[in-house]
Formats: structure tokens, C-alpha cells, sequence
């Protein structure tokens, strides 16, 4: 059966899931996104993303209407039956509003990048309005092409100031005596997921620093990880090349806790 | 009768001229564009524009293979009886490249913005990759957005330094003294018309000097104006809603010799 899509609540076929080349709202990429996990057929922290989605649209100045997300999610998972899966939610700004909602198989990664951690690399650039969910997504594109090419999984964007933000598509975090170091809040996106890993080091007792650790410093940090909706919680073994300390039992915790409560 | 456009070299509906969202490069606008005018159904400086395209598209190491673009754009004049047009080449990357030509009609402008000048506001901000020519627009529709909501025609962009680098659709001058000021060829977009721009001043023996004016420098200078492929050469009056030092005469002399070499 071909695969069905959302369009501002009807169900179409994702072939027509498309956007035309000459709308000024689509060339600009004036749009906002979210990435979600459907699990058994339920949507994994909707509220959390609905309210990121309306805060990126809000920073744009993109008006959007109230958007039942939830029975939008229900048909097209009622329609495709659907169970476990990523969507994709697309606004589109501009006098005539447009929202998609795509899906795509549940990604998850190997047991053995959480066992072993995976490889990252770092990238020079800064994501225009960082706390902002937009689909001004060449800096990203570019960067993790560029790790991937390195045969890497994941890219670091390090600032002008050679402080490491964020990955392309996670949140970035290093351990160091003990200290959990991240990027401030008003630095780079508020990860859903980097809200539950806050969570689980707070229940883990172990103290959070919110400043972007320095792309030098991290060379000697204890342990590293990234954080995402798909990842939840994944361990750094390899940074540039260099094999890097890694401590994956203390990130497979907090991956266990995030996963746990995605239902609650 | 409806609008068409050309497709990776095929006449299509204008409708159809659209790009599927689930495609990653499609998401993360991974590509890059060029307008340019039709003019007696012939375009304007095809091979600058070619030249450019091909080069943004190196910066972002897309492979795009040859196009035969005067063809194309012979078989959509052809095809829908065009005179005087603008169009805009999309190339989007990916394994599956995609070239699309559309066309609206020649965007120009009231005889009274060359003869009383136009108002611009500054806005902060800097181009991700100032000399390619991407898709990545976010910053521009924002900033001109701001302009507009303040009766502005045109946004200037301000970068991290107070250099006035150049506008959302437009490079920048400054003349202070005799000497034009223009940011240098590394930091903005090399505007096809920019080079007319720059040939019109050697011609009128007026210096220039390949660094960007400050933003608070150009509120003392003698003239600003703006180019582009649709304004040719426009003068600035009104800077952030004050009146500033105009000379359009001399502005208007610069866009003559750049609406005369046109066609050669």
C-alpha cells in the first residue's frame, strides 16, 4: 500500500506531499519543523514539541492557527495503521499556512553505538537563531555530509568562539570531574529529549554547568554524548579521528531513564 | 492559457514545478538559484548567471552536470510566446539533481524610486556563505519582512563588525568624497550586475575602494545606493526612517550604463 501523508488535516498521498518552487514563503524556507516519535501508536511527548513548534513559529513572526495535531496524528495512523514510526511536522508560514505531517520507519540505531559510542567530528558554524526550529538547514546538511564523508556519525558545530553548541541533529554534553558541561539555553535549541537528560542527571545527582564546553577542552573531557529525539542518550568513543575517554555506562543510564519516560 | 515551466529540460505545468517534501534536500534547502532577465525573449547575461550557479553549487560541493540553459530557456520562450520575463533557475542537489525554470513577469520598478530614491533599514545579521548563492534565505526574508513592515523597499544587512555588507536582493555602495565603498569580493554575493556596477565607475573614473562602510559611516556619506539584476542601480534616501545625502543624478548615470550593456 503507498504511503499517506497530512495536509492541514486531510489525508493525501505522501506523492503529493509537495511545495510549490514558486511560493516566496518556500524559497526562503520560512518554515518550522518538529521530529517526533510515534510508539505504538502514540505520539511520544506531543505537548513538548507542539509548544517548540509554536515557540520557533512565534520567533518568526508566523502566525499559525490552532492545529489539532493530536487527531491529525490519529488519522494518519489510524489510516496507514501505523504503530511505531518517526513523523515529521512541517508549517509552512505565509498568508496561506500549510502543515504537513510525513512519517518515515521508527529510526533507531545498533546496540553497539550505545555498547561502543559512535564517532563525531567537529564543523565551524553557527545555526542561524539557534533556539529556533527553522528549515535553514544547509549549515546542517553540510556539516554532517561533511562527517559522514569522515565516516562519522555526527557533526559538532563549534561557534566563533570555538565553543561546541550542538550537533547537527543532537544536543552536546561533556563530562568532566564529575560535571556534566552543556551549552546554555538561550545558545542552542531546547531539545525535548535534552529536557529529560537534564532530568536524569538531576535524579543522578550529578551537577550540570550550563556553558558550552570549549571544541580544545573536550579533547581531555571524561566522557562525551549527544542527545536527540531519535538517539535519546548516545556516547562519544571517537572525536576527529582520536579515540576520546568514554564512560558508557554512565550514558547508558541516562539513555534508560529518557527512554522510560517517553510514555509519561 | 497557464504558465509553464521547464523541468531537467521538459515543459511541464507551472503547478507541477514542485519539490517533495520528504526528500532531505529538499528539508535543508541544499540548493542554489539564480534570477535573471528575459528581455525580447533573450536572457540577460546568461553566462555570468551560468558562471555563478555553477559556482555556488561548487562551494556546496553539489555535482550538477552539464545544462543547456539557453535551450531550456529557448523552449519555455518559445513555448509560452514570453517577451520581457524574470526568471529563476533552481538547481536542487542530491543523487537525484533537479533544474527547474520558472518565470513571473519582469519585476521593475517605478520610475519615481530612481528619481527620489528608496528607503532602507538595517537589520543584523550575516549570510550563511556571503558568496554563494543558496537557498538558505531565512535571514533575507526576514530582514526584507522588517523593511517592509517599516515602509522600507530594501534591507541592508549588518554584520558582527557594523560593516554594511550588502541587502537582502542587493550589493551596497557608500560614495564619501569622490570614493565609492563596497564590500570586498569575499564577503557578499559577486551580483552580476555588481560587475556592471564596478565597470560603470571605472568608465566615470570615480575610485572604489573594496571595503564594507561601517553603520555608522554611511549615515554621513555623500550617496548609497543599491544594484541588483532587477533594480540595475537604485539610490538610496531615507536611511533606518531619517532622510539622508542623495545624488541621484550620479546613481542614474551608473544605472544607464548598466541598462545599456544589457545585451552584450
Amino acid at each position: 500500500m503507498s504511503k499517506s501523508a497530512i495536509k492541514n488535516g486531510e489525508i493525501i498521498r505522501e506523492e503529493d506531499a509537495v511545495l510549490p518552487i514558486t511560493s516566496r514563503e518556500v524559497q526562503c524556507n520560512y518554515s518550522v519543523y518538529e521530529a517526533l516519535r510515534v510508539l505504538g501508536g502514540k505520539a511520544v511527548h506531543l505537548k513538548d514539541h507542539e509548544k517548540r513548534l509554536r515557540e520557533s513559529a512565534a520567533m518568526l513572526k508566523m502566525e499559525i492557527p490552532e492545529l489539532p495535531l493530536e487527531k491529525w496524528i490519529d488519522t494518519l495512523v489510524a489510516h496507514d495503521g501505523l504503530e511505531d514510526v518517526t513523523m515529521r511536522i512541517l508549517v509552512v508560514g505565509g498568508s496561506n499556512v500549510q502543515v504537513f505531517i510525513t512519517y518515515t520507519e521508527l529510526l533507531t540505531y545498533p546496540d553497539s553505538y550505545y555498547d561502543e559510542g559512535v564517532a563525531v567530528t567537529t564543523y565551524q558554524g553557527e545555526r542561524f537563531m539557534p533556539t529556533c526550529k527553522t528549515s535553514n538547514l544547509l549549515l546542517s546538511y553540510l556539516a554532517l555530509n561533511d562527517a559522514r564523508s569522515k565516516g562519522a556519525f555526527e557533526a559538532l558545530l563549534v561557534d566563533r568562539n570555538g565553543e561546541v553548541l550542538e550537533g547537527t541533529r543532537s544536543n552536546f554534553y561533556a563530562l568532566k570531574d564529575g560535571v556534566v558541561y552543556t551549552a546554555d539555553t538561550d545558545k542552542v535549541l531546547s531539545g525535548v529529549t535534552r529536557l529529560s537528560v537534564l532530568k536524569a542527571l538531576e535524579l543522578m545527582g550529578v551537577p550540570v554547568v550550563l556553558r558550552a564546553p570549549g571544541a580544545e577542552e573536550i579533547k581531555s573531557a571524561d566522557a562525551l554524548f549527544i542527545s536527540s529525539t531519535s538517539m535519546a542518550a548516545m556516547p562519544v568513543s571517537v572525536l576527529d579521528g582520536k579515540p576520546v575517554s568514554t564512560d558508557n555506562e554512565f550514558v547508558k543510564k541516562i539513555m534508560r531513564y529518557v527512554r522510560e519516560h517517553e510514555l509519561d
